[in-house]
């Protein structure tokens, strides 16, 4: 007896893997769809799946075995559902001299869509939960303009960035808020040896404003890439637990999360970053993690682990080896984050490696 | 003035040691008891312990100062306390050629019992919680054939185990539900660099089904044991806080817990495993441990530490070197895990060191 | 355009700096206060904030923008607030030979301020939230006289010290409680390769108990100092979430906490001490810590980052260097442990690098 590749039905194939190369947060080419079938899902052969049929009632209130398994199957099928809204992508600048101008509007948006047909009153950068990723690099010039459209003051911090006091955004202390139809200009040089995932966020009203939506990643780009370990590929997943889609990764729960895909033998790096009240312990099925940086800095030595627990403020930088060919289930260890009875939902998504 | 060793009485030494024998999971070979009386226990020498006698009542509605001592002793007396079932002991397997075939039977237990007179429906693989331990070894062939007997579907994911994608265990994105009534086969070969505290566990309504009780060690040792650092003796220890026992530590919340032994000077190798929703603080008195392993995977940098934290998924390897002769206590400091007015309960074991 | 320092009021700096002498707990010495205005804070020039002006008022139940603002401006004016009663201060010792011998004395306080006016029975040690700092080096002889004052048993845990078993302060196996109105008398030598952040705490209805404040940090110095990282200046962090001040920093929440104070170019060490139920990653705005040590044993590899995770009953130091001038905001990253819509609370403190 030895296990074969399972059936996978076009439908499955579709659902699974047909919005894929839209979803890629920051990856830096959205890779080659794999074709209809290539990757294996769902049933298994006969000889690995037999005895007696029909699922017993449960003769309770919850849902029957079948219906809980329909419920689940449908997620999945859905997965990776589209839904109105996209956070985290690249944010244009302009060039002001040598400084590069980014422009934020902080906004309220009545319904964002976290889910399929599921909306929620979002507090945004620019309309998008997570906030459109600001990328810069190493000794950039950077000035940020922040127009306050809410209906409460808020402040901006650069979470990681070492910035002049004046500049770190916590009213009151270095500066004033930034009343409702006020503007506000932050300016600062990156620093050298600052280079990593860092985010931006609301400091003012912080527990509501920011689990409403408004942070966003901030990466910086090493100035020489050969002091960081390489990548052909990377992704950000931006972990909340907040009002606006409870339990979500980039702004959306499970099945409107974006899977992450790779080519077999790429090296992936993906940046967490928490920016929630409370730990996801974030699991990948199927081959291990290198964590190479804590808030950016390289840890001076790497570790493998197959389950990487990011507490709230915390950003790592892991890098896995995409060797083994398949769909492999990506989710928070907290169980109750990422499952009920009616299927997976919250901080589920999944990584695709094809050949 | 000078401490000097305090008197034991006979019911404090049997009731805390007479059944350490049958207690270990996964220990190599059981030591030999120490005569009643040489862990010194509970009562100190009278130029430690003096003043006015008779404790003050407390007018209020919860229990006296005395009262509630007398709860403290009676828990401390009855550990560790004879229940019903033990889990995670070593699953006997049967060769088909060079494969090795393991059998897991999911089935609801109606009475788990996990403190003395207390239980619950624990789902359980094999009638125990947690299941049995599978160990292995790097470059193995392994079969485990999986019946379902509960009244939900399921499905057995190998937490940490680097699987073909169809032996995955998640229902619709790499198998089908294993319904009730059926059984599913799972066979995979254990890659070498997979060595370590696996775990296996339902993937499938799984904030339920593993919370009462679907999980299991899963362990695989090193081809070359060189490889890895040597002990003398190992425990495992299966973090939850579910349904089933409440904070529990192997299935069992304390009195009921079993304590780790060991002869002084022997280095002993403890396998963290979280399955709860909740991290564990694990802090051992008395010694300090070094933590080798992460998820399995060997450190770089072994460090040192007394209270060590473990998220839900995690595997922590650490190796204690029982220096110190003695009754230990041993339990999660989140505090409200480990003790109540009426005593300890939940995440608490013992570490004893004999001579 | 480019940000120049901003306007200070003098009522702002007063407010910020005026108790900064007082404030820190286990600081070699007291730095020299910077002169008022020296300190830049909360207004920012012009041309860097324009736009319409009054906040439009929310037609809610909550306060309005500006209402909101008024809130948290005036919790940052009254920082660092005094109010009565301050632990964690160095415990004086006799000297019986060469043993060190030092006084507890556990202690209800009816009227515990942690912050202004707002009062809550505390359990304490010698009367103070934490308890008084027991500060030894290694090698010492220690002798620890604790009474019981309390309507409750309790005793005393030397968490992360290696002391003999029945020295170890958990009732019942390894002594009796310390009943109400009795002594109990501790004595241990510090051992070598004990040095570090540890700490004392109830063992006896601990949940409650320690979370009521019987909880102190007791700190050893190496005997050459030359084994560890050197450094300028020290703070101990006692974090806690009980009923006890609730979220606090030292046994107070923010505006009653101390900043922690700097020259610039300094290096600071900072002792994380976990006493609560919960995690808490603090986060150090506009520097990075290097974190040295973990549970007061050295790590083999220090690793820096902006936002440390500090589980219960764990311990770590870290080091700052100073290099920024400024006021820095300082708190636990679970933000609803750090402000509401009232302004900030709880586990916020600052880091305040002066000329």
């Amino acid at each position: 007896m030895k296990p074969s590749m399972s059936r996978v039905t076009r439908r499955n194939a579709m659902g699974l893997l047909g919005l894929v190369g839209a979803s890629a947060i920051g990856a830096a080419a959205a890779p080659a769809l794999p074709p209809p079938g290539a990757i294996a899902l769902a049933a298994a052969p006969d000889h690995q799946h037999d005895g007696a049929a029909p699922a017993a009632a449960q003769d309770q209130d919850g849902p029957t075995a079948d219906e809980m398994d329909a419920m689940h199957e449908a997620g999945v099928k859905a997965f990776p559902a589209q839904t109105k809204g996209l956070g985290g992508q690249p944010l244009p600048f302009t060039l002001d001299g040598d400084v590069k101008v980014f422009d934020l509007v902080c906004q309220v948006v009545p319904e964002w869509e976290f889910m399929p047909g599921k909306t929620v009153e979002a507090w945004t950068y620019n309309g998008v939960v997570p906030g459109p990723e600001i990328r810069v690099t190493e000794g950039n010039k950077v000035r940020v303009n922040v127009s306050n459209e809410l209906p409460e003051s808020t402040a901006v911090h650069w979470h990681g960035l070492m910035v002049p006091n004046t500049m770190d955004g916590v009213p009151f202390i270095t500066q004033p808020p930034i009343k409702p139809g006020e503007r506000f200009t932050y300016e600062f040089t990156i620093r050298e040896g600052n280079a990593g995932s860092h985010m931006y966020h609301s400091h003012h009203n912080a527990a509501a404003q920011v689990t409403q939506g408004l942070l966003g990643p901030f990466i910086v780009e090493p100035k020489d890439p050969a002091t960081r370990p390489a990548f052909d590929r990377e992704y950000t997943l931006v972990l909340n637990d907040g009002p606006i889609g409870g339990f979500s990764l980039n702004g959306k729960g499970f099945p409107a999360t974006r899977p992450l895909t790779a080519k077999k033998g790429e090296k992936v790096l993906i940046r967490y970053m928490n920016e929630g009240l409370m730990i996801h312990p974030m699991h990948l099925h199927g081959m291990p993690m290198t964590v190479i940086a804590q808030d950016g800095y390289l840890l001076p030595q790497p570790y493998r682990c197959d389950t990487l627990n990011i507490a709230p403020g915390q950003r790592f930088e892991a890098i896995v080896e995409a060797t083994e060919l398949g769909v492999w289930a990506f989710h928070c260890h907290i169980l109750s984050h990422a499952e009920s009875e009616h299927g997976m939902f919250g901080m589920v998504t999944a990584m695709i490696v094809e050949e």
